[in-house]
């Protein structure tokens, strides 16, 4: 058993999450912001990967709800890298970090989970997160982690929204990074919706079954 | 005074044009070849890099035309790298290779046009390409080329084929490469079309003005 997982972002128009200096741009509309609160209200936890903390240090909490109401927080951080004063550590929700075994370093305003040698082992954390009640489980990035995602076939939906810029860059993170697929393995998908939200597009698929996925 | 250009291409739903190898991968569905078949016969003139002749070697022509009604083929080719042997070079149409001022080699199958120290000067190119009646060009890629066009601000229109599919890769080459835009000077587009094409979708964008648009 693992949670349904949903892999939301939000990219410019030729491809890029964030500019050359990896910095966070504002790509999302007003209208995508707020669909994005919605999805994350309707989601049991979210989870991003440390360079996300570092770079954003976002609060991943959903706007105006209480801490009871909002859904976990978890960071994937191998190596327990996630700064005490981040602000995803705040009373604003529960929060869980995930690293691997041989990571002693703990956290005052979180839980920690170990599991995986070298790096945390998704096989063995998602299971463990359905264990704790998540059911849906939300991953916001950022390319790295969401590549290790794709990877171990533990994708359900895909959703990207397009936003009308372009930023350009060879070295630039995309939502998908990670090693890449062989040219005959991509990951299939099929388009379930394509639609205008103010000035961008949101296109959502599923993610067809493959031999990778679990 | 130069062509009105149009950027075209396909891209993967996580914003790859190719996968890691850089190999041509089949991103497009049949309606979307369709539809580019129709594109191509509207330009005057379809450019790509050398890079994507060393890559894919395409032909570059709108199937089915005579000579004489295919439009112009245009390679960016700086240093002269282009093999005799491309099908770009062969009768079906007219070929034109634009090289730096210092490279001297010359093509059976092609003209030559001179322009610019170290590579080509697209300033200069894209005048003496509007001399030769060459009032619409298709720019086709690959990411270096389409980047050197919007740094230029020579860019009217954007049109790109989401496939779907993932292929992921942090090296893996995007519809826009180059060195990357500034966080705070991107270029921005107005989405002017949004549609599902086959198993894909097709966003159509309108460069805004800049100050680097000319």
């Amino acid at each position: 058993m693992r949670p349904f997982v949903i892999v939301n972002c939000a990219m410019t128009a030729d491809g890029k999450i964030a500019g050359r200096c990896r910095r966070q741009v504002r790509i999302s509309s007003q209208e995508d912001l707020d669909r994005v609160k919605v999805l994350r209200a309707s989601c049991d936890a979210i989870l991003v990967g440390v360079e996300t903390i570092l770079a954003d240090d976002p609060h991943l909490t959903v706007g105006g709800h209480p801490p009871e109401r909002n859904p976990l927080r978890i960071i994937l951080d191998s190596n327990g890298r996630t700064p005490d004063e981040a602000k995803a550590l705040d009373s604003r929700a529960r929060t869980l970090i995930a690293t691997a075994d041989a990571c002693s370093r703990t956290w005052a305003g979180a839980e920690t989970i170990r599991c995986g040698r070298g790096r945390v082992d998704l096989a063995a954390l998602l299971p463990a997160l359905s264990e704790r009640g998540v059911k849906r489980l939300l991953v916001e990035g950022g390319g790295e982690v969401i590549s290790s995602f794709f990877e171990g076939g533990f994708v359900d939906r895909y959703c990207i929204f397009l936003g009308s810029l372009i930023l350009g860059g060879r070295d630039s993170p995309t939502p998908v990074d990670g090693e890449g697929f062989p040219d005959d393995q991509p990951r299939r998908l099929r388009l379930t919706e394509v639609t205008r939200l103010g000035d961008g597009a949101l296109l959502s698929y599923e993610v067809l079954d493959d031999n990778t996925k679990t």
